[in-house]
């Protein structure tokens, strides 16, 4: 940084942080009156964070007021909120607007530039204008992802496990405590940290020490985020900050941020299949950011946003399928994460399930489903027929019958592979080769482990996610299926024979 | 489904499906006339599957006829045979035209909507306008793809125990023959399914009850696919539905849907390419649906199809290969799905080889060519001849000769990796280590199966195309290659000396 | 190649390889004039490799003469050396200009059309204009790269042994020499290659028989490629002929040609982080080939040239960063191809470090540091600096530090059980159940190779770049490091009871 740009900083401080005419970076801005505690951000971030401030400017959010945004006919709105609180109606959604709302909950809300200001912007204050996404995400699993690790003592345990450090004592391997870090890359970097504030600190910066929150777990963007003011979520993990775009949203590498191999290979899948073929080939043909998206006129081919969430017309303008952010409301089986497939819980909350051993699973490990938690099958029928209602727009009746078919009939084999590979854990454990008191940590169990986390998920999304040969057949789904189990049985007559 | 759209639909169908005004979908369709059947197909369809409609509408088959196809100059004509039936000259290449031909031979052909229908439109449908194509594609081992894993008894054995399930009894794994769906997910998604026609069937659509041909292994867009007209291949595995477009089929995710890791990594070392790399930075400085493709004009860099089958020319219009459909005519050796390297074979019927052992592959275990099925040197040179020719458009022809010499090299060092293998292997299976009456199914088997099913092919394709150093080196290639040598090696010390 | 291309080839060389008028070809040469050995290059090759000559004709070479280059604006220069001579001042920088520089100096240096001519353009020819790139260039490790791994007897050993060869003696496992084919399509092909020329040969082109000197271990472009001319380097390795293009420099598929899983993930973690997920998405929104490179106007997010590399500003104009050419200038820590992280070295060749045992790495097998040739704590915090200059475009400095205290954390993480694998394998040679002669040879040993070169490198790089929880948790992360741990536990357990 060089020494100019910190003696600038210092005499922008110096006089105040008062409303600075910044005409580089605001001559881009269009009609929207920016709000004078906007001004005063831009005043100073123009010049000190520019990449963020430019990213907004280009935004929707800088380029339509909520009041303006709620003239829009309902499909083609995007907001929710029926009404607006009277002082955001009138401006551009700016810094101060998103980064100031419901301060009293914010443990995070502090003085900054001359406004009180929250670090984190949370769904809950997203929902001062999109009530009906935030309200359809909060009970998602999405949403719970955090408690649904933190709360599971199952999944716990796979986690201290998968992340626990090993040290050597007496020529053994000793098994370390998982750190905050290792969990801040890892699992919750997806699922979401619990962000709270430890008092102020004082931190150097361009503009010379400022104080600042101290946050806990910080930076972070999992799905399931728990911010400083008690709310869950975060909708900067698909709608990227600053611009919080819906294209970005809809692009298939938004949700390959976390959807990926060994564990959950939906992106790998997709970018193989004819669905991903055409949208990596014809993507610039594709209209991005329409509302509706319109079937035909505005996309070629699916991605994970058009059967899993966005609102779809056809070209007539009825509606395919309703806008959701609940990302499993259009699912009847869970495919992924679990030792057994099963169908969608009742509540995205999944650490309340308790199967026929009293373990926050959706199946017994002897594959009985927990059918109190899990829904119905009239649900599970209507869901499925939301999902089919995309398919066939562009697919017959009998074509996606077809496919749906063929796909429980694979979901069923794979069970069977992972049924078979806990058939000889359980003489493994039985006789001592391995011991149970953790199913996670040894050599053996973490090839069974692999057989249900890793090669199964891999077989049902290629078969799902409507045809990935590869995943199917050699890169994580038959072939190891079946070449796992072969290694476990000759690990235990190897080990057993001694 | 909105219930609106239920109704409005059993509307059309009591109405008949006559002709019918589609103005909002049909306001984009250009000049050409379409055929009153075509019409009536739309009228429905637009409504019902509007993406497909829509997908056809913005396609070159919707925007010339071929009558006026016909008038192109030769280089430039999309359409290669020398006439079409008069019926068709004169109308937009739409539904009807193509689900209609043939229909004798056709066993899924019904009535739908006033017209007699085919489900399936296959390549001897398509080469009533592409005969020259078709021509070259029927005798190509894409064609044969189906029989060539299923008629052939290593394959065949291969794919059973790849695919086949597993049981627990008396505390064994227990074989289970591979099922329809898993044959369906992997192999044959790529290889082509059998699809035949199981009578007629009642589906509840969108329309009500409507009664359809009851398809086996369907859907499926398999290269080798045997369609219910008895013909072999799907264009459309290429050419997707319904744009068929040229420029998605240049495109390397195209062919990154079959040839990927681990066992034909073409794509996977292609996009890391010097040759990928530029593709993928520039795709859009490409002229990606140019008839013919002209090196400098319309290419930077090649594509799988600049390579393999597409017309070049220079920009001075003197044409440096023409266009083929057989894919592998432009190759003159086999590096992938053998357990050694081969020229390729004389037929692309590529089961009805007998090596001297008399198993149906192009090399005995021991190495020896099985000469009578394989082209000869003569045949090999001149193929590499086509192909450096392509080269040499961007290339120094001594650039391009030291590049095949060092394939040629490295083709033969990755053969001597998996003769060790072998050799490893034959001490297992003298010693009784492993049972030979299946070579595929025990996990030191499956070792040996790594060694040139995945190892060897990585470092080969790595090599040829033009050079991919991860492949070669640590993804797939010569780490593996010596890796899993170790291990077998390790194992065979564990296991002997018990 | 047809016949006559082949004939009309010969025309053009029977009369002497004259200036000759390409009309096609040239029509679309802008402005600068063209030299006439140039015009007489463009001759023969617009008809030859046209694909190179458009590429060129394309390319900011074929559009602005050096003379106007240097009138630019410092920051918008994209020419370093304050003067050029003035024979090269008024023309096109073209074949001739490139190809001709230090002929004196150069092995490859020929008779050809008429001129003397070099295969290989050099760091040391692209210098003229270039000067200060190269002048960064130089002393980097990129530079270096040949004679960091050839002069390295630790590294050299491990190429051998990866790439070497096998084959059965007496039922046990021959080691065979690596060949040059495999050290020129893996390791070299990206640390660069020894070019020397072995006289002359006679090539049969298109043109005829002609002669041209013959190059040892070509074709390369590895980025420390020793040329004919003595120099080190390749300026193609990241600026491909003949466009020479800054946009795909700045491009991660660049970079993605060799920094990749499973060893040096840098790729592979970026494509899934927030910056590669916006950039995958919003490619077509940046403006890729802006001098200087401006944050918010140009780039939404970065690539590795955005950090690494470019010369970066705010929207006023002012420098964020200044460009660099080597590579290692705004990194602190190395983390990738080590058994043990450390700070960078001080000086690009990395052959001439000794640590406490002798060996030429920055750590002992025990960790200590080789400090007296890595870079202090001073210089580490001026480079850290320099990178935060860069987050804090778009980040606020607290989430930038926080960012980095976390990276700090995990890096010392993968450190600690890299240090856990060294302590079995200290067992394992000290209880000879394998031989340390040759520490990467035998199975168990590469388990602990697999440790430390491919998952600590994958924990470190998603922790790092900035955020890719995938490869943190089961893609070579934290999983493979616990269960290669396991593994090997229970590989000693096996071996060792018996």
């Amino acid at each position: 940084m060089s020494k100019a740009l910190i003696s600038l900083g210092a005499v922008f401080f110096a006089i105040g942080l008062m409303l600075i005419a910044v005409p580089v970076a605001l001559a881009q801005t269009p009609t929207p009156a920016i709000s004078p505690q906007t001004q005063t951000c831009l005043g100073c971030h123009s010049l000190y964070t520019p990449g963020i401030v430019a990213d907004w400017q280009k935004s929707r959010h800088a380029q339509k007021t909520p009041g303006d945004a709620l003239k829009v006919s309902a499909h083609e709105r995007r907001i929710s909120s029926e009404t607006v609180p009277d002082n955001l109606k009138t401006y551009a959604v700016g810094c101060y607007e998103c980064h100031s709302l419901n301060a009293s909950a914010h443990k995070d809300n502090f003085a900054h530039g001359g406004s009180q200001i929250n670090v984190v912007v949370s769904p809950n204050d997203c929902k001062v204008c999109h009530a009906t996404e935030v309200a359809q995400y909060l009970p998602s699993k999405k949403a719970n992802a955090h408690g649904n690790l933190e709360k599971n003592a199952v999944y716990s345990t796979l986690v201290d496990t998968v992340l626990g450090g090993k040290q050597i004592k007496d020529g053994k391997l000793l098994n370390v405590q998982a750190s905050d870090p290792a969990r801040m890359d890892t699992c919750y970097a997806c699922h979401g940290t619990v962000v709270t504030v430890n008092g102020m600190k004082k931190v150097a910066t361009k503009m010379g020490e400022q104080e600042f929150p101290d946050l806990t777990n910080w930076p972070n963007q999992g799905v399931g985020r728990i911010n400083p003011d008690g709310s869950m979520g975060a909708c900067t993990a698909c709608h990227p900050r600053h611009s919080f775009s819906i294209e970005i949203a809809r692009k298939p590498y938004t949700c390959g941020q976390c959807h990926l191999e060994p564990d959950v290979p939906a992106w790998d899948v997709y970018k193989e299949s004819k669905h991903g073929n055409i949208i990596l080939s014809r993507s610039d043909a594709m209209t991005w950011d329409a509302v509706p998206w319109t079937v035909g006129k505005d996309i070629q081919a699916p991605t994970c946003a058009t059967c899993h969430s966005s609102l779809l017309t056809n070209p007539q303008g009825q509606v395919i399928a309703e806008r959701t952010h609940d990302f499993g409301s259009r699912l009847w089986v869970r495919i992924f994460g679990l030792v057994y497939s099963a169908p969608q819980p009742k509540s995205g909350d999944t650490s309340i399930i308790k199967n026929k051993d009293g373990l926050p699973l959706p199946t017994a490990f002897t594959g009985e489903l927990a059918s109190d938690y899990l829904i119905d099958q009239k649900e599970q029928t209507a869901r499925q027929s939301v999902m089919m209602g995309v398919c066939t727009a562009c697919h017959s009746t009998d074509w996606t019958n077809k496919h749906f078919a063929k796909m429980d009939a694979s979901v069923a084999e794979a069970d069977k592979m992972v049924a078979a590979a806990t058939g000889l854990m359980s003489q493994v454990w039985a006789s001592k080769l391995a011991a149970n008191a953790n199913p996670f940590d040894e050599a053996i169990e973490q090839k069974w482990i692999k057989q249900w986390l890793f090669s199964a998920n891999a077989l049902r999304y290629a078969s799902a996610m409507p045809g990935a040969p590869d995943y199917a057949a050699f890169h994580y789904g038959w072939w190891d299926l079946n070449n796992n189990l072969q290694e476990m049985q000759d690990w235990i007559d190897l080990k057993g024979k001694k």
